[in-house]
């Protein structure tokens, strides 16, 4: 399993000396990662996490789900951020495309559905009335345990699990992913006996998808968590070393010179595409990651995804024509697992006539290289990052490819890639606006 | 239902001269729109959609919605770009949040599955493993009849209609929206009998939701598409005189003007926020239209859109602190028709108690505030538009706002708003690659 980078379609705007240029600054910030050093050293546990995690919550991790996956019909994981967009990611990409409409015996894995991630009456009234007659577990993730999006979600189903379960038996049914020790649901769940898992101290959201955080969701719904893992183990053994045999700069710190050379010659936005409806919150997940970790100190390159080809048909015309100040990273995956032929028309009513007996994926695979070509000549720098499969040991790589590559990105632009400040300034205005103790008026002029 | 535009919150950045400069261009495109004179003035047909309509055509809409409603479980709705976006917008705007996992007896309407918008095998066989048991009409949208993308799922999908059902069933199940008579799609529906609905010829795909296009997925799906024109019709006279009876210029207008000002000064993207998780197709459709309207001639904003509170714990970062380059406009729902009343918890470990007895829109409703004021404070110019309620004939409204703000908009960026040459680009290379009869051989070097 071989992933491969192509940055050869940007050297219309980048040359290589430019990414030569860059390689004492990836030495200095390599050893930063490696020694967890200099600015955000505190957050750096999740470089490690594909080696050096807890292999006894591990366990619990895939004897919960299977316990979760035999006694309910719904999961509900109550998160917001990073703690919910790695797992959703993940789930989206592994589930089947119409998961509830297949029978019971046709699926593998609960069905998970994300609360606790916006505050809309409608999303959680009609959250409530869908699993009212259903079997449902509860899973709350949160490192302080207030953060106002899960916290009301949670009191709101902790409510509605105790009215259907009764008291005892709602403490099986609710289980906690937070601080290890300090924290008001840790408290809780002390208290109550619900099961905990740990969200370590030097994992920042938005890098917890390998924790607890993204394994427990993932392994109710069927996905082979022990793959990931090995899979996030082959890119960290990889991408330890700064260079390649051919010593070449190795495709994880390619891509941050890259991204990061084209962003100081005007490339503000990055668009993240590809070829598979499954990837669309992968692309939220990326988002989060690279927008969080940069967006920051008046900078950041602008993260957006788009979906193809369906959004050839929306924002392809943009891409192809509109104002050049952006560039595009490809994932383009090599195999499809599932085959479909295509067949005659009478009379070729469509032209389409062909095609017949190519293979579906056949065809997608060359969208994807006329798509290459066209946004290339269109004067768009185009990023190809090849992907061999879709499949557990793929994605594990795939994540910590883009973890290791964000902090990198994140260095590179002279901001701590681990930090979020921005973060609080609408929940200092909420809190105030709703005269939350403590909260003084907030002072605006209409 | 009164809709407002609150453009205060961009005077730090633009000033009211600026928009006085822009009414006399604003006045040549009004009349351009009304006169059908100028640049793409072949495609102003969506412009009189709310008053000139086919009535005979909309009823046949609302009798075949009554019959696929009653004889089927899933229509499949068939189309790309502009001939998905509008009616899945819709649907996910006022379908409940989880249909699929309804009883048969609480849903309103039929499941529509949206196919032939992408060229993934696994959507696909996923799609006809998951409608194998169901009962199934088949939808298909396509000017031409020869989009690659909505073809190959023709072919498919009616091949499997045609195994399940026998060839004389199936063209009761199969209905067309095509041109009025050209076209591959017309003459097949005219020899097999298949019902068929209109794309006008001066419509383009974009602009389409308030024909067939977007009105018999919507109408099966429950929605009272009546309501939808009346509220676009609303929208139409409105907008019919440039200025209001205060003489300011009207909130769809002055909508383009602002966000044509910004782009000026170099606010190259806009993101369309809101805070309603069934919004997000909402930002699609508006995404397409912008997009595929302004980004052409090496111009246009940056189309993206947001999910609130949910993506201000990923996009919001960056929104706050990052590179200021773009603006913010926000749709803010005033009512919600779903009440949630928070409750108390055990020792107010969250420390949310002060929040007992409050309505969870209500927090919402202040999560939004709290934002623009944040975002604003951050240097966001940001536009607010106040949509009364989240009805039909709202939904009607909105759209025809955004269309004819669009219209202007690409008027006053100096472009054709109503092309897409750029679209072809892919395509083209795509049928080189795959060699199809009467295309060169791809010329690039890898």
């Amino acid at each position: 399993m071989k992933f491969e980078l192509d940055i050869s379609k940007t050297f219309n705007f980048i040359n290589e000396k430019e990414l030569t240029n860059l390689e004492p600054v990836i030495k200095v910030y390599h050893d930063f990662i490696n020694s967890k050093q200099g600015v955000g050293n505190d957050f750096l546990g999740w470089s490690n996490l594909p080696v050096e995690y807890n292999e006894d919550e591990f366990e619990r991790i895939k004897i919960l789900a299977d316990k979760i996956k035999n006694k309910c019909d719904v999961l509900v994981n109550i998160g917001i951020g990073g703690s919910y967009l790695g797992a959703k990611a993940a789930i989206e990409l592994f589930s089947h495309s119409f998961f509830d409409l297949l029978k019971g015996d046709k699926k593998n894995g609960v069905k998970v559905i994300f609360a606790g991630n916006n505050m809309s009456s409608k999303y959680l009234s009609d959250l409530m009335d869908a699993i009212e007659d259903k079997d449902v577990c509860l899973n709350v993730i949160s490192k302080s345990g207030t953060t106002t999006e899960p916290a009301i979600a949670f009191r709101i189903l902790k409510d509605f699990i105790e009215r259907k379960y009764g008291l005892q038996e709602s403490k099986n049914r609710i289980f906690i992913t937070t601080d290890k020790e300090k924290g008001t649901l840790k408290s809780l769940a002390d208290k109550e006996g619900y099961e905990t898992f740990v969200i370590p101290d030097d994992v920042g959201g938005r890098y917890s998808v390998l924790t607890a955080v993204g394994l427990l969701p993932m392994a109710a719904s069927g996905i082979d968590i022990t793959s990931v893992m090995e899979g996030a183990r082959d890119a960290y053994d990889e991408f330890s070393k700064i260079y390649c045999e051919d010593s070449s700069l190795n495709i994880c710190y390619k891509y941050a010179a890259v991204r990061n050379s084209l962003y100081r010659k005007g490339k503000l936005i990055e668009v993240l595409s590809n070829f598979e409806p499954s990837f669309q919150y992968f692309g939220e997940w990326w988002k989060q990651l690279f927008g969080e970790s940069e967006g920051k100190d008046g900078k950041g390159i602008f993260p957006v995804s788009c979906n193809f080809s369906t959004d050839l048909h929306s924002m392809g015309q943009y891409i192809q024509d509109g104002l050049r100040n952006f560039f595009e990273t490809f994932i383009n995956v090599a195999k499809s697992e599932k085959i479909i032929e295509i067949g005659e028309i009478e009379g070729n009513i469509d032209g389409l006539n062909f095609l017949k007996g190519k293979n579906l994926h056949y065809v997608n695979s060359k969208a994807f290289l006329g798509t290459l070509y066209a946004h290339y000549k269109g004067n768009v720098p185009c990023i190809v990052l090849n992907m061999p499969e879709v499949s557990e040991r793929a994605f594990g790589y795939l994540i910590y490819f883009f973890e290791k590559a964000c902090a990198m990105s994140g260095f590179l632009l002279g901001v701590n890639p681990f930090d979020q400040p921005g973060v609080e300034n609408y929940k200092n205005n909420m809190f105030s606006l709703l005269g939350k103790p403590g909260y003084a008026k907030l002072e605006f002029n209409e």
